[in-house]
């Protein structure tokens, strides 16, 4: 079934050890949508602006994904400078420039209107509740959130967290919505806030699943998926969201939601996300086969089975 | 087959979040040996002062540790004091009181000679390269070091590592070894050094084990073991020891060493940790059966297995 994603789209210029890049197209839907895509079909809503050209767009279309709900505004499309540092943990921002995005309120084609997945990226929480009530056929709604939400718009937050059932975040930012140091102790209070799931997403040590007593009929067990050692990242940017894009995309793609599936599902957003990072911006998305995906998959497997 | 293990025996004073004791039986030999104990005979040596009571001795003879080795020195017993934060991740040191471990040179009692499995406990990485060298049976050396060693003396550091199989350092000290912040890239430098093979303990997050191409016959894929999210850790004091023990102790139980009784050793190793940090010093390890511990490492591969 299809996946709906309402985020951002955006022009980044990153910085890293391995190089640089100007304006590439980036953005919490683009990096969802592409790596999505490889699942289930995507629709998107975003803004962007007079300088997002047809090339750009090409893009999400080559990939099936589909475009009507990016709305052109006046103006210049959202801009981000970035740069990492040598361990690529975190990237300082050089710039921000909001541009479009600072007036976005999303709008939903009406051929959007039945999508039975969406996924909320990280923009302000009282817009992803808007989307998320607008839509009345939901069978599962997937979210981010970033410090600046949690300390700036707390309340609002809390309203969109009870609309949410998979909440995917990393672990600084679980730590600080929950006020609490302990990852464990700061994933129970979190779930406690409304989602029936938490994704913690650890970077290069992999991502933890943690559900709600009772959530999805499947025990409250966590599970947790490893992330393959890459001796070269070139460009962190767009990790986290296409975690998410391989994550919900496994989801929507099968059938049933039991725990195999969200276990299978979690294994699926590292692969992507470790596919993300091997080049700058989207390139390495981009162009994927099923067959990488699957193949690389079978690694992550193998990182972690035992006999 | 048995286990010759050398490091220190030390009385701990800790402080963490969850309270506070003094003068706890700890150091590396300690919490490796109680940890080994499930898994296979152990040999221990080490020194001590007069303050090192019968009673204290049976912590280790009660699971059936040999403790001919351990040499009763005049003087104190090596002292530290630590205090953990609030995130647990990294202990201030309060005090250090070397006592009579500051001039420990290990002595082999005659009957230790054919030990097959050895240990090398964090202590001067001259010291562990004398005891290796007097061992002519050993088929599988494993060893530890910290950062005192690889900024103090990385020469001697550098004889030992050519004599140790197995090394188990944290990140950290990968990183801090290798110099490099890339830990994929910082793990095979270290393994140029000579390892044939390197578990990078994560914390909470687990442990990798990265083979050097060809080492055991068995590939070169690293594997990767999982940590349980553990809401309350009492004291993280001698997870690292009791890692090693679980993963040396697994390993000289078996008849065979390949690929699949690494892997499990893996596991094996964070589950002795795991029950390490649920009490203060060595009293979790103390009191363990084999059945709680066979419990858990299937409770830690369902953590991460798919079916």
């Amino acid at each position: 079934m299809s996946i709906l994603a309402v985020g951002s789209i955006a022009f980044d210029s990153i910085s890293t050890p391995s190089g640089r890049v100007e304006n590439v197209l980036g953005g919490s839907a683009t990096y969802f949508s592409l790596a999505a895509s490889y699942f289930a079909p995507v629709r998107v809503v975003a803004v962007v602006g007079e300088d997002f050209t047809a090339e750009h767009e090409n893009v999400l279309k080559k990939r099936g994904v589909d475009t009507r709900g990016i709305e052109r505004a006046t103006g210049k499309t959202f801009r981000w400078g970035g740069t990492y540092a040598e361990n690529l943990n975190e990237a300082k921002t050089d710039f921000t420039h909001l541009n479009v995005f600072e007036q976005f309120q999303p709008h939903l084609p009406r051929e959007y209107r039945d999508a039975e997945f969406l996924f909320l990226g990280n923009i302000h929480p009282a817009l992803q509740a808007a989307v998320r009530r607008e839509l009345d056929r939901v069978q599962l709604t997937g979210g981010d959130t970033m410090n600046f939400w949690i300390q700036g718009t707390r309340k609002e937050l809390g309203e969109t967290l009870k609309l949410v059932d998979v909440l995917l975040i990393n672990d600084g930012e679980a730590k600080m919505l929950a006020g609490d140091t302990s990852l464990p102790r700061a994933a129970h209070r979190v779930l406690a806030m409304g989602p029936k799931a938490l994704v913690l997403k650890h970077g290069e040590y992999g991502a933890t699943i943690f559900f709600r007593e009772g959530a999805f009929g499947i025990g409250h067990h966590p599970f947790r998926a490893p992330a393959l050692p890459i001796e070269e990242v070139q460009d962190p940017t767009g990790a986290g969201d296409s975690f998410a894009g391989g994550f919900m995309g496994y989801i929507a793609s099968q059938e049933q939601l039991n725990r195999e599936v969200l276990k299978r599902a979690l294994f699926y957003g590292g692969v992507m996300g470790s596919f993300a990072v091997e080049r700058f911006g989207t390139e390495r998305l981009q162009t994927l086969t099923r067959e990488e995906i699957d193949a690389r998959f079978q690694v992550f497997r193998e990182l972690t089975h035992l006999e």
